[in-house]
This record gives C-alpha cells, sequence and structure tokens, in this order.
C-alpha cells in the first residue's frame, strides 16, 4: 500500500478499512475472508497493519474518496459469523501483498498469493471482489491486468468509485476500456457512496410504504420547488491537487446530489427487483434537460481574515484557478409529474454549517384562510438523521395566532441503539451479496454526465467569466440567493435549526 | 352560593372560579370587573371566600359540569389589566349575594347590588354576563327571573351549559321557554368546554392552515376510518345520581364528541366569521342520518374485585339500571367528501386509560411495494397535546424491513413555557368577547339531538336488551372491539403509547 505524501491520501485510508472492520465486527462478512492489501509501497507486515487499523477509531467519515491501494476480497461461503470486536482477529484475515500497477508479472505473483489462500482455506476455489481503490487514472489499466491475471474465482467483481471520468466523452472511453478488457457490466459495482447513506436508503421507503401520504405529495401539482443542498464548513485545505482538477460539479453535484434527486423524483418501481429500480431512476434522468449555462451560479471562496482563501492555499497550484468550490444549478424534470417545477441543486464548500438537506416546498392554497400561514415543507436532514414536516399550527395560547413548528422523526432519538451502518459499510455489504440495485448503472451514469457535461464545458472554457465570490464561513454567495429568490423558493424565517418556540414572545 | 351535599357537586365548584381566577391573574378580565356570586345559601364573607378560592390549585379539571350557583359578571371596559397572580386582589373584586331563586324580590334585591356596583365603578352602566351554573332544571326559571328582574345592562349575556335536555323535543322545549322569557338567541351562550380544549381548537388551523398537505387527505379516497375515542379511569363513584339520569350518551357522545366531529369534517368555512365557521359545522351535521339501533355498542361496568360495579354503587338507585356507562356508535355522512367513511365514536368511564384521541386510518395504496407496510394514521391525542403522523420507514440497519414511527408535534416539548388556558378559561373569555364561534349554535343543538335520540329512546325502552357488561379497568367490552373490526378498523399493534423502537429486535 503505498500512501501519498498529501495529508489528502491518507485521510481517505480512513475510509475502506475501518469500513470493512465494522462489517467483521459486526458479522457481516461471511465466515471465511480474506483481505489482500496490494499496492506499490514496500511494506513491513506491522507498518501494514499499523495503516490496517489506523483509521478504525474515525467512526464516521463523510466524505470518501479512493486510496491508493488495491484490496481484493475473497469470500468462501454466504453463511455469516457472530464475530466479536476484535482488531487481532481482522488482522489475521488480512494480508499484504506488494507488486506493481504496469507488470504483469507482478499481478501472476498476487494470482499465486491468492491461490495459496484459496487452496488452504476455501477448497482452491474462491469468490473474489478486486476493489479498485486508486485515482481514477489507474481504473483502465488495473482493470485490464486484473482481468488479464486475476479473474479466476467462481466470481469476480470488479469494484470501483467516481470520478468515472470529468464529462460524458471520458466517462464513456473509461467504461469502454474495462469492458473492453474483458469485465462484464454486470462484475462492475460503481459506488456512489451517498446510495449507501442510512437516510437517502429511507427514502423509497418514506415515499413508497406511504403512498397515499406522502407519495402522493410528490408532483407538481402540490410541490412549488426542491432545494437539495450539501454544505461543508471546511474548504480545500491541502487537498486542492485533486479538488482543482474536479471542481464543485463533478465532486458533489453531478453524482452525489443527483442521487438524491432520483430517489425524490423515481415514479414508483413495478417490485424492489435491482432493475426495477434502476429503470425508473434512468427514466427520470431521461427527462431531465441539460443545465442552462445561465441557470448556474458557481463560486469560489475567498479568505476571511483567518482562513485562507481557495486560491491562496499552497495546494492550488494554478492561482488563476477558475475552479468552483460552491455551484447551485436548477434542473428541471419534463415530464406529467414534475413538469415546470424547479429543483436546485446547491453544494459549496467553506460555508457556515455542515449539512446535507433535501427542502420539498409545497405550494400554497390559493385563498389561505388564515392570513399569515407560510408554505409547508418537507425536509429531510441527512446528517442529522431527521425528517420533518414544517407545518402551520394555532399557536397555544388564548389567542390563537399561526407558528411553524415540525411534525418531526428523529431517527436518533426514536430509535433505541441506533447503529445503522455507514455509507462505506453498506455498499461494501452490498458488493458482498451482489446487490448491483444500490450502485450506479452504466446508462445511470451516462445520463448524469449527459445533464452536466454542456455547462462544465462552458464553466471551463474561454467564454465563462470567473466564479463569483464568497467569503470562507459565509452561506454562500449571494447571488446564489437571488436565484433561489428569482426560481420561487421561500427563504424559511426561522432555519432549519429545530428551534424550540417560545410562545411568551 | 348552595353546594349540594354529594362530592360531586363540590368537584364541579372546582371550575368556574378558578377559571374566573385564570383569567384574572393573566390579564384576560376588563381591568373593571365585578364577580358576583348569587345562590339560596347563607353565607358568611368568609365562607364564600374560602368556596370561592378553594379550587384555584386544582389546575386542571378536564370534566366540568355545572355548580349550583348563579354568577354574574360586570363588565366596565375593554381594556385589559396585567394583574399580578394575587388571590386578594381577587376577593376583592368578588361579592356573594343570597337569594331565592323563584321569588322576583330576591331578583330585585340582587339588582339593587349590582347597580349599587355599577353606580359606584361604572357611571351607573355595565354590560352583564349571567353564568347559570346550576342544575338544568333550573334553567328556564332563573332565566325568566333575570331577563324579568335584571336584564339592565348595556349588553346582558345568558351562560348555560349541557345537558341542553334530555332529547330533540325536551331541548327545543327548554329553547323555547329560554326565548320566550325574552332572552335573544345572540345573547345565548351555550358552553361545550370541549370546544375550548386547547388540541381542539387547533384542528381548524391543522386542516386549513396546511390546506394542500393535511386537509386534502381529508377525504373518501384517502381515509378509511375515523376514531374519536374518550376513556376515563374513573367510573361514577359517588355521581351516580347525576349519571344514572344521563348516561355516557348524553354526558359525552351527543355533544363533546360531535364537536370534534364537525371540527374533523366540516369544509373550509368562507372565512374565521363565526357565522361561516357555525354554518360549515352545521351543514355536516345536517349530512349526517341519525344512528341506527344495532350499529352501537352500549355497555356498563361490573366489579373488579377491588372496585366495585356501577350498579353496586350507592349513589346508583336504581338497582335495575339500564344506564350505560360505555358507548360507541358508528355515524356515516352523507356527503361527496365522506360517504362511506365510517366515524366511530367511543367513550367509556372505568376504562383502563385516560385518553382523549382521534385516530384517522388511511388507505392502503392498491398495490403495495412493501408486503409489511400497514395503514397510515393521523393521531391527535388531546390530553397529552400531541399530533401525529404514524408512518411506515425503513428501519435503519444493514438489511431494512419496516417499523412504524411517528412523525410528532410533541406541543409541550415544542412550545417552551406552554401554558395554554384551560377550556373554561378560554369558553368564559369568549363570553367576554362576545365571540359566538366557540358556543353551540341553536340549529347545531337541534342537529346533535336528531341524530341520537332514536337511539336514546330505544336504549332507554322496553325493547333495548341491557347494556353488555365489561369489567372495571379494562379495555371495555370485547363487543366494541368486533365492532371496529367489522367496520374495517384496524387495530394498531404497538398501541398509541408512542415507545421507542428497539432496532436490536
Amino acid at each position: 500500500m503505498s500512501v501519498k505524501s498529501q495529508g489528502e491520501a491518507k485521510e481517505k485510508t480512513l475510509i475502506t478499512f475501518p469500513s470493512l472492520f465494522g462489517l467483521f465486527k459486526d458479522g457481516f462478512l461471511p465466515s471465511k475472508t480474506h483481505i489482500v492489501g496490494y499496492a506499490r509501497s514496500e511494506l513491513e507486515k506491522k507498518d501494514f497493519e499499523e495503516r490496517l487499523t489506523g483509521g478504525i477509531d474515525k467512526k464516521e467519515v463523510r466524505h470518501g474518496a479512493q486510496v491508493e491501494l488495491c484490496a481484493s476480497v475473497l469470500i468462501s461461503s454466504a453463511s455469516f459469523h457472530q464475530s466479536k470486536d476484535k482488531i487481532e482477529e481482522f488482522k489475521k484475515i488480512s494480508t499484504y501483498v506488494q507488486g506493481a500497477y504496469d507488470e504483469d508479472d507482478a499481478f501472476k505473483n498476487l494470482e499465486s498469493e491468492l491461490q495459496k489462500m484459496a487452496d488452504k482455506d476455501f477448497d482452491g476455489e474462491s469468490h473474489r471482489i478486486y476493489y479498485l481503490a486508486v485515482p481514477p487514472s489507474q481504473f483502465t489499466s488495473l482493470a485490464d491486468k486484473l482481468h488479464k491475471n486475476n479473474y479466476k474465482g467462481i466470481s469476480n467483481r470488479l469494484v470501483i468509485e467516481k470520478p468515472f471520468g470529468k464529462d460524458s466523452a471520458s466517462a464513456k472511453e473509461m467504461m469502454e476500456a474495462i469492458t473492453k478488457d474483458g469485465w462484464k457490466q454486470e462484475e462492475i459495482y460503481r459506488i456512489d457512496h451517498f446510495i449507501g447513506d442510512e437516510m437517502a436508503r429511507s427514502i423509497m421507503q418514506l415515499r413508497f410504504a406511504n403512498e397515499l401520504l406522502i407519495d402522493s405529495l410528490f408532483n407538481k401539482d402540490k410541490v412549488a420547488s426542491v432545494l437539495i443542498e450539501l454544505k461543508e464548513t471546511f474548504g480545500c485545505e491541502g487537498r486542492g491537487g485533486y479538488f482543482d482538477e474536479f471542481g464543485i460539479i463533478r465532486d458533489v453535484l453531478q453524482n452525489h446530489s443527483m442521487q438524491l434527486l432520483t430517489f425524490l423524483t423515481m415514479d414508483k418501481p413495478e417490485s424492489l427487483e435491482e432493475d426495477h429500480i434502476r429503470d425508473e431512476k434512468v427514466k427520470v434522468l431521461k427527462a431531465i434537460k441539460p443545465i442552462k449555462n445561465d441557470e448556474a451560479v458557481m463560486g469560489q471562496y475567498t479568505g476571511n481574515g483567518d482562513k485562507e482563501g481557495y486560491l491562496e492555499d499552497d495546494s492550488v497550484e494554478n492561482k488563476e484557478s477558475k475552479t468552483a468550490t460552491f455551484g447551485e444549478v436548477v434542473l428541471r424534470i419534463d415530464n406529467d409529474r414534475w413538469q415546470g417545477v424547479p429543483f436546485l441543486l446547491k453544494a459549496g464548500k467553506a460555508i457556515e454549517e455542515d449539512a446535507l438537506r433535501i427542502v420539498i416546498q409545497f405550494k400554497q392554497t390559493d385563498k389561505p384562510l388564515y392570513p399569515s400561514q407560510e408554505p409547508n415543507e418537507l425536509v429531510i436532514e441527512l446528517y442529522e438523521k431527521k425528517v420533518y414536516f414544517k407545518i402551520n399550527s394555532k399557536k397555544p395560547s388564548m389567542e390563537g395566532g399561526i407558528v411553524r413548528p415540525e411534525m418531526i422523526l428523529d431517527y436518533e432519538n426514536k430509535f433505541d441503539g441506533l447503529d445503522a451502518p455507514q455509507p462505506y459499510e453498506f455498499v461494501i455489504h452490498e458488493v458482498l451479496k451482489g446487490n448491483q440495485k444500490s450502485f450506479v448503472r452504466q446508462d445511470e451514469l451516462e445520463e448524469e454526465w449527459r445533464i452536466f457535461t454542456p455547462l462544465l464545458h462552458y464553466c471551463e472554457g474561454k467564454d465563462s467569466s470567473k466564479p463569483v465570490e464568497y467569503k470562507y464561513g459565509s452561506n454562500g454567495p449571494k447571488e446564489s440567493l437571488e436565484f433561489e429568490k428569482k426560481l420561487g423558493f421561500v427563504p424559511t424565517k426561522d432555519g432549519y435549526n429545530l428551534k424550540k418556540i417560545d410562545v411568551t414572545k
């Protein structure tokens, strides 16, 4: 395992192994499993184990990315054991193999190691999962080498994670190269870890298991606008090398935000079968037109005296960079259900709060009985694990008047002993089970790129102006609020902080 | 003020004066007010004051009834003062006048006392409210005497409280007698204190201030059935004298339960004007057919070893009494909005829990996506001051599965310093303001009686069998659950106790 010298890469190692360990300790790994780390670095067993378990205490890592490591997981049986929380046991099932990424001999050596394990523990045959925790530039060559030298399990699965290309053309090229190498579509698992988020996974049940109550609200007759926002308090400190190449659209909007959008807007699938679900996701994506260049607000943060601005960061080499650290776009879905409803997708770094939030703002009746009533909202707080209706209610008092409390489901408060899996634990478990519904299908990926590619080309072309500025720690560019206002999204007076209402006021 | 020797009457005194005091201390009485108690008993000033303030500490009295006392409140101005919590100040504005109920001279004496107060404090003229806190048998003669001798204020209001008669005919007779005495309809305030309940008062806002979200659910396409239930853990101990004459229908179902029903089912009024609201209430009542004799379950509690049964109670004189202490009926509303939806009205004494609860059970979709999903519900807990949707949600875990948590608005938790007025405080305040919308209009009362009179006559006639038995402290007669089942009301597995859900199970 070679770890980049940047702090960035170290952070990323905190995802894969802790997730595997989380699955291991909770008994979600098959009873006989070997985890094999494969990378270019020379590592002593001790060093490997230190890296293996170093991130385990860091419980929650929200924003994953790849680590330069090629791990293969061998499976022999589907029966799960109830292992206790033992790091030592976990070390015993983990092995490190050193090798180059570009030499067949190195992969043949890996193969003989894998085969030894299989002979010893699995009667010679094993299921194999190749998890490419490496930069995307390595995907195709590694996929090629692995298929050529190591495609020998009872089953073979290839796991990769975004970014899958940089636009429609490059994504298509990458995927064609991998399948040309011999990998079948059904063997490729494209991770978007937002699909593994507990609250994102709940959206389908929220809608379709409460169909007359909740899903019947999800249409143009009831919904005025929808906001999907990801706000991060931290900027790109030390990660500018990676970030400056990709920007906020590729980092968040084109993939994570779009996954939430499809869960919110897809029609009810015929059944819970994986392709029924993904067919509906692709169907709604197909109804979305590419974003217009003038229907987007792109921003870049500046320093605030305390924190450095994006361009001042040492890790950002191009001091003229037009890369956006904030982006807000509007999507429109051209079908019977959603015609005319603006979907605002917003994401930004160095913003005043950490939040991943969906706000569905409902229409008002034509003739309100109470003059002070405000639009209803359904809010899903993905980080906070809360979902609530913002309603108008009588102020409990002699005189009445309208206040806006929540009807709330607070998952952590409601469910004793809530220990929902982390997103990566869930998606890795889904690879083990071969549940493709939790991954991005090829045509889904193509649609996501189709929608964003023109805007990306425009932003990176010569015609576009620089991103607008916003201060580190602010609520984003003022242009963003104007943009929302123009599209009819009504700012909520009391925000989304679930404050108690003091009736004595 | 003469207080009956039974414990019953003592309990009832705990309502009127504490409510007046509550209004006084919170500054809701006009700045110059005299409260005059008038009754037959010889009472020293000290004794009167003791009775005046004796119940003030007993904050909440849920089930009010009249006390044998005729109090008149004089008003001189509409400006409210901000008095502090001072019982002594309250005593100063309260006076007792002793007098007979059947002699004009006694009322002339009362009048001269009132006039003295008016001359002293109000330049001779006052607004007057006559609150008849006496048994209903006294209503007409007192109304007559008061109109003849004391109808001399700038304005005069007459306040009475149910029971208003015992069936359609007797109610009509009583009301005709009062208006024949000279009182105008707009001067008569018929209290149903459920209208003053904080949560009952919130139903209109819940529906019409959230019209597209919540009121749009209130119709036959969405609602499968509705249950309105009042359960009391105590029986009729010591109150059998009053109760045996009236029974559960007249005590609860025909008035209190019907008020909740009309708030739930009325159409949106043209405006918040009092007659627009009451017009809609009457309109929906008119669409309800009288209850069929065989669509009711009447019950009477028996002893459970610890507590005496109804017939064993000393205060119940008729040991063959067929009076029901439990009743459940089904109403159907014959209009476009509610056609075919059964409305179950249930009330019982000596039941295992104290609850005043509305359960709106929604229909299921024809083709559920999740096999284990259950019907949605909107539940309003009037005592607990909670309103919630019971929804189907993904169980937060690796595998999923459906659980049934609540999306809840808990008023006491949400509103810091919640100190909503008690029902009687509210309705008395509404009399002060002359807000007839918070009282039962004559035609509304007639409709309520029309719906229940045939069933009452049947139950009290020779053809009806005795009420079915249920044990003190049980959940009511088993026939009631069978009745609900037959009408399609689905018992909720986990009840309505808002338990936390243990995901480890």
